[in-house]
């Protein structure tokens, strides 16, 4: 704690611990109500959108990487995982890694169209009905300026 | 997939898409950056903070899990964890795990007050400083929207 440290005010202070605990406890319910409901974690969920968006549903693992964010570690041990469980299969190259590919079973198919009607009705439940569309109009302005800034700060 | 699934419209997905985004960018940057320079997670910071908000910096263990809204064995795990580094140190009744406590050590409110003046500059920088006092207000009257719902709704 140093004297020129600038603390936040308390409307600051109360807009920022809001969207804290928002998004634990929005993402914590959707993420245990799918896991109940599915099997699926919030993981399985992303890695299967992404896969299934594209033709063939077939991504290099650093393309699905960068996609949903996740550290290269992360993803491989995730990918592991997945693969076990039988939602996806694994190409790898022997001979360079850099063009690994991932590409969805249709059982993961079949385990995200399951899951897809559930979680869509919870997302509408729990963040788009208790809002007015201006309002959810306003969060998306709010959050990708949000994001913007990110992207020009360096990490 | 069902004939009467209710998908999303562009609007909605918009929003939502962008939110959980910005959720996951916005807080594996935070994390990402108090790790590095104060080598405390944002778990470890959340644990901290609550110890030291009370008098003698000392909690039972379900008052705090319940305040930082983690499981019970999530918590224990962390807890565990956090003893080791000499952060907290855990007060069990050996006869009644209900009246386990928690309490923070001096090392743990040195680590927290060493990592708080530059979590609070980035939280300034990547998050307030985005938007308008207007922006935010709005922002925690949205978040709060949904939280009372998600109080409403039944796990």
């Amino acid at each position: 704690m140093t004297e020129t440290s600038h603390w936040l005010t308390d409307a600051e202070q109360h807009a920022w611990r809001s969207f804290v605990r928002l998004q634990d406890r929005l993402l914590g319910r959707l993420g245990r109500e799918m896991q109940a409901e599915s099997g699926l974690s919030s993981a399985d969920y992303g890695v299967l959108v992404e896969l299934t968006e594209v033709p063939e549903g077939r991504l290099r693992v650093l393309e699905l990487a960068r996609a949903v964010e996740w550290e290269k570690s992360r993803m491989s041990h995730h990918l592991n995982r997945m693969a076990k469980r039988g939602l996806i299969v694994r190409e790898d190259c022997p001979t360079d890694a850099r063009v690994a590919f991932v590409a969805v079973t249709p059982a993961g198919r079949e385990a995200l169209a399951a899951a897809a009607p559930r979680h869509v009705e919870a997302v509408r439940r729990l963040f788009i009905d208790p809002l007015t569309p201006a309002e959810l109009a306003m969060l998306a302005q709010i959050s990708n300026r949000i994001l913007e800034q990110l992207e020009k700060d360096c990490d």
